[in-house]
């Protein structure tokens, strides 16, 4: 990904503007700790303004265009590599998405080295902080319900 | 307005994301052809994000904030000088909004040299075709409004 300081601050404006960085908790058997730690940096625009995101899309060469059934257009970038690559490159000019941005590349090194399932914990305490940052009216504790999950499976020591 | 390059590209990618630039039709008894012409380059964001326009709003040395009863903050350029310097900055970074931001400073440039009603006229034809590059809902030919009011008055000739 190379781009002109330009091209960055571009994007770092146009993420401040219409686009969101999160991390969802999703429930999900099959994994270790039993949730699946899903980040994700998202650009959104009408379907009609749809090529500016393959514009976006072709021009930094990661993640994907996905159409959703209510004419909104999400261009996404939910692998860690590219969501590490894309922010580190946005950061020295990202302003309201900034702490977001910095929380984000936190969890995902974090994740990189969970060994045990009081690690994954912590980064479900973290994953909290996004509500507050992202001034969410759902005031979900995420981090709870995976502390439930965690003892009731006995993954998690009492 | 001295702005670095950077800062150019940042606040055309934030305007692109969540801006608007459009001129409205407001009939005004008190003006010479009835409306008045109100063109206005507009930021926002909630209450909690006001900062952010603050910020801009000293950068940019124009416009003015206003806070609406529904949470939302707003950062208005309204007059047409301070409308030419800012676009004029933007344009080479703008992609999203680089239409509208043309036919802004087109239109501008037209009511400095109004001279007759049917200058008006055309000009309110212009500003039509913003509700086109827009992808407005409302599908109101505002000049076909004025075309009517200044014959009724007549100050267009039949």
């Amino acid at each position: 990904m190379r781009l002109s300081k330009e091209e960055k601050a571009y994007i770092a404006g146009f993420l401040d503007g219409d686009g969101s960085i999160h991390v969802r908790l999703k429930p999900n058997r099959t994994y270790r700790y039993r949730f699946q730690i899903s980040p994700a940096v998202v650009f959104y625009q009408s379907a009609k303004e749809g090529d500016h995101l393959k514009w976006l899309n072709k021009l930094l060469g990661i993640g994907y265009i996905r159409k959703r059934n209510d004419g909104i257009v999400e261009f996404i970038v939910g692998d860690s590599d590219s969501i590490i690559a894309l922010l580190c490159n946005l950061l020295p000019y990202l302003r309201l998405k900034k702490k977001q941005a910095e929380l984000m590349l936190e969890i995902i090194k974090l994740r990189k080295s969970v060994g045990t399932a009081e690690d994954f914990l912590k980064i479900a305490q973290k994953i909290d902080l996004f509500q507050n940052i992202n001034y969410s009216k759902k005031r979900i504790r995420n981090s709870l319900e995976v502390e439930r999950t965690l003892r009731k499976e006995r993954l998690l020591t009492p």
